[in-house]
């Protein structure tokens, strides 16, 4: 992560490999170019096939501004592990991240309520089933956006090891403190019954490892 | 964060919570503009005092180029929950972000120690104290960079609640899945003996909440 363009042997050229990130992850951050300055900004995403949906208010103005055609980058990393080693150099990071470059495209409303139902399915596997459909209103307030995946276009680098060899005698101790994200139990909003039942997805999230750190190899 | 200048109730203006949302990561998305074009890398970072340090190889061209005076923004974001609505519209996240923009300056030699010492205290408190000195070799193959915090330079964005009101009767489930991440047991790299102590600052580090989520308001 930290020795950009480094490492090659961190870089992962099979599709499946961007697209095992991608999905692990539920927020990224969005760089794009603004009249010449860096504009980044976290956004919940979902891959989508061949595409990251992303969505927003069309109240946001730079977000609108950004949405037809603008170059960007999405920037996803999850870190699963502090390295340790005997020295500070040595020490590093493990983790799984991805970049992907394009071009963004807004879509219609009638694109939307797809792409939407598929980020929310993203993030809770099942629930666009369970609900009603998108209003009019609500599509008309939404803006969402598509950030196609294309060959060349993207980037994923993944650490999952040890320290590298000790600088010593070895008799110092190194390893890896691993991290990982889980989902505890669901909190009832002030306004729900205690006995109204949790829905099947909610149930499903709860208690799962949400985003699935990798054991070091 | 999916409401980019939206809901002003949750940006924070006083400068302790931005050093909260900082403090709580250690990976952020570093974005640059590189020939006109969005430039996103995951980086680790710290924040110390009034700046932002990270490091990478002085053999990345790219890191080179953009070390010396480019205008960047450092986001960061956690994600503390998925918000559950009766319906997708009002169904939303918990975060903590930040976005810090500025211009990023490579330190020298000298000054590279110690801020490579807070970095690596910010992901392992302590650590920096049990172990040797950088050498004049590694410092001369690290490039250490900062990022200034300077008033008006910077966002933060927290979103800490339960869905906003029903949209049906209120007979529907609806609240949050909180999400944490967890340090767990340290995991000894292969040439270390099993009765090698492990050091203060890992232990420490171990089964803590590593990037501390916070419970709903």
């Amino acid at each position: 992560m930290d020795k950009i363009n480094r490492h090659p042997e961190r870089s992962m050229l099979e599709r499946s490999r961007l697209d095992e990130v991608l999905d692990a992850a539920a927020v990224g951050t969005l760089a794009t170019v603004v009249d010449g300055m860096p504009w980044a900004v976290p956004m919940l995403y979902a891959r989508d096939g061949d595409r990251i949906i992303l969505h927003g208010s069309t109240g946001a103005g730079a977000l609108r501004q950004v949405a037809a055609g603008a170059p960007a980058a999405l920037c996803v990393a999850m870190l699963d592990g502090i390295v340790v080693a005997d020295n500070l150099f040595n020490s590093s990071a493990n983790y799984r991240s991805a970049v992907v470059r394009g071009h963004l495209t807004a879509l219609t409303r009638d694109e939307s309520a797809d792409a939407l139902n598929a980020l929310s399915d993203a993030l809770i596997p099942g629930r666009s089933a369970e609900v009603r459909g998108h209003t009019k209103k609500e599509l008309a307030a939404t803006l969402t956006i598509a950030l196609p995946i294309t060959a060349g276009g993207w980037t994923v680098k993944v650490r999952n090891a040890p320290p590298s060899a000790p600088s010593g005698d070895g008799g110092a101790w190194a390893g890896v403190v691993p991290l990982r994200t889980v989902a505890g139990t669901p909190i009832p909003a002030p306004w729900v019954d205690g006995d109204t039942p949790v829905p099947a997805s909610v149930l499903r999230l709860a208690h799962s490892g949400y985003v699935t750190a990798i054991a070091p190899a």
